[in-house]
């Protein structure tokens, strides 16, 4: 074992070690540690915001870009939007003990499901500090230990947060090891990380599709994959245009840097002479690019034509994606071959057409008549979200507290035994 | 891309395209699928037994053990059981379309989640040739198309068994594709199929330790891990020794070579010195061999010592590693230490230290004063299982037809924009 391996795995151990504890920690001893971490975040600001400006110098003789930059960096403001993000995280109900079912089998055994915590959470992601404290304070709520791997940009930050907020935890009652930073930004260190099964529980990436398919296709860890969104909005042939419009500029407009914002607009024909020259208009005005297929441009002559890629794109940006369809198939159709099956809408007023569209599209999120932009923990009602789940297997759509945990059968009985 | 690699992909293209219609396809054409295939492989049986007679022939040459001969083997009997192992999953509900949840947000989007198949589930599994039948029919029921690489010493049986049932399926109106089975028994193809993201949604390998440690390094599809299992039952200081003694000898007797026998007996040394020489003598009776630690071995002299490696052991034999233990806390250290978090049970008639042993074991079925040979689908009323999962994402313990199924997110809205 080489000295990258060893800090890991060491790491990993005491994780491990905290994590045999922390599923049965009462949930006052797990608040009051998210408060003391809370405190220590606030009464240590300057600790951390020089640790940050560290981190700024490097980045800007690195020349990381103006948005980089912005996301790296943390102000007094920001410090204390992390403090009050775990005093939220107190306000939630711990789903640690719920039992989920409970029935009787004719030989009187008694079988239940309760929610347990997953146990060691790794979370590998890239530049944001937020994420490690939103991320560690939504483990532990959730009787995890968690081992985080963040970005080398900001290194010194999360060194700093997560040594204050571990500090704190464990000095109001925490398990030693409940919060463990990786503070080596070796590529090696998050492969290490990826492969130790028996140490990490699942592994949770975020970040960009870069990070996301390295992490795919080296852990040997279960993940869960999160983000890629190349979200649709079909206007149906029966929409009510003065919803299609609203619904429109707010998915690709109110934040277009996230994955659930709109990339493409399918459009049936039946409305789009009427419908796509005035869509078009409004997102202009907005600074939005448009790209069409050859009948959009005859709508709107000004868009550019859309290549093949586009329609597999995730811009991420104020560029929109339009294509005409002669039917709800069609739509269908483009959707499956397109789609990242993230979040996928329909304008309609038709019942069947609402119906198909919410049986067929195979997505984390399908919605009749809203914005795709409701994707999201917090909108959906979860109070936190730790990352938006895009595959199929144990989390799919927003992850509240709740997907941070997995179920134990619980079985009572007089002395059974099996016949 | 080579021979093989082009035999699988191809395969499951044609998995991933039934997925898309199965998806949706009403539960009176699945079962009537399930049916036809159960009526063709009691029609077509000459057929399969002429099949598995060439493999058991080629297993006599290969000098196959009598055990996995007898797994192999078919006969009149056993394919009856197959075809009744189909017309019972019809009887069973489907899982697909159920709204697990549905409530209404303060901007009035109603947020609900859906149960929907998974999509194509890939199966890598050893020899026995009644798994292809079960696992297509499960499959099949919660909607899902599914990819099948059985062992090379049941290839003859599992090409007749597949082509049968899926051919009846098509005619009865299941989509082509549905059932697909990979009919090289090159490595090369298994690693093919682990790796297919895109096409493959989980895995599920089915098999001994090595097959699906194998799985878990290679693969980049989700895998849902199953089956080994070292499990124990812990005789309380406060058990009732009475219920005690049955649970243990059908814990170890009923069925050894299985995952959920119990493979080490914990017991605490306030009753030791009354119950180990007489559970002894019973496990003797019933051809059990005991290794022991130095203070069984004061009780029981006949015992052979343990060693560390007994402890670890998953024996699926007549043979039981015995411990004494001096405390409640002793018994969750060595469970904690030794077990495969698959299924632990404790006798006893303390209220507290059942609760403590409910709480603080970490496994997938947690049972007090019960036999650990109850971790199965249908001792759980599931009705069928596919596998029993001692991973902790998506499914843990028995999984049935709900565990072949994911969740989608439905919205309904009337306009509503995100803010």
């Amino acid at each position: 074992m080489n000295a990258i391996e060893a800090v890991v795995v060491e790491k990993a151990k005491r994780a491990k070690e905290a994590a045999r504890r922390l599923a049965y920690l009462p949930t006052t001893v797990k608040d009051a540690g998210l408060l003391a971490m809370a405190d220590a975040l606030e009464a240590q600001m300057a600790e951390i915001l020089a640790a940050n400006a560290r981190d700024l110098e490097a980045g800007r003789l690195k020349g990381l870009s103006g948005a980089l930059m912005d996301r790296l960096m943390l102000n007094e403001k920001r410090v204390k939007e992390m403090a009050q993000g775990l005093r939220d995280v107190v306000k939630l109900p711990d789903p640690v003990g719920e039992v989920v079912a409970m029935w009787r089998r004719p030989n009187g055994l008694e079988v239940g499901q309760m929610r347990v915590p997953l146990g060691v959470i790794g979370m590998i992601y890239e530049a944001r500090p937020n994420v490690t404290v939103d991320a560690a304070g939504l483990c532990l709520k959730a009787g995890n230990a968690v081992v985080l791997r963040g970005g080398s940009e900001a290194i010194n930050s999360n060194s700093a947060i997560t040594r204050i907020i571990a500090t704190a935890a464990y000095r109001a009652g925490i398990p030693e090891g409940a919060i463990e930073f990786i503070d080596r930004t070796e590529r090696e260190a998050a492969q290490v990380l990826m492969r130790l099964n028996g140490y990490i529980d699942v592994l949770i990436p975020r970040g960009g599709a870069g990070l996301i398919q390295t992490v795919v296709k080296t852990a040997t860890v279960p993940v869960i994959e999160t983000g890629v969104g190349n979200c649709h909005v079909y206007v149906d042939e029966f929409a009510d245009l003065s919803k299609a419009e609203p619904i429109i500029i707010n998915a690709k407009c109110q934040r277009p840097g996230v994955c659930n914002a709109m990339e493409t607009l399918l459009v049936h024909e039946a409305v789009a002479p009427a419908f796509l020259p005035a869509i078009a208009q409004r997102l202009k005005e907005r600074g939005v690019e448009i790209r069409g297929c050859p009948t959009t441009l005859k709508f709107v002559p000004w868009a550019k034509p859309a290549t093949e890629d586009d329609w597999h794109a995730e811009f991420l940006d104020l560029i929109l994606a339009v294509r005409v369809v002669r039917s709800l198939d069609e739509a269908l159709d483009h959707i499956y071959r397109y789609g990242t099956k993230h979040s996928e809408a329909i304008v309609t007023e038709n019942y069947t057409n609402a119906r198909r569209f919410l049986k067929e599209v195979d997505a984390a999120a399908v919605y009749v008549n809203a914005s795709t932009r409701f994707t999201d923990g917090g909108q959906f009602g979860f109070g936190a979200e730790i990352g938006i789940s895009t595959q199929k297997l144990h989390a799919r759509g927003p992850m509240g507290l709740k997907e941070l945990t997995t179920v134990k059968y619980i079985i009572f009985g007089e002395g059974q035994v099996r016949e």
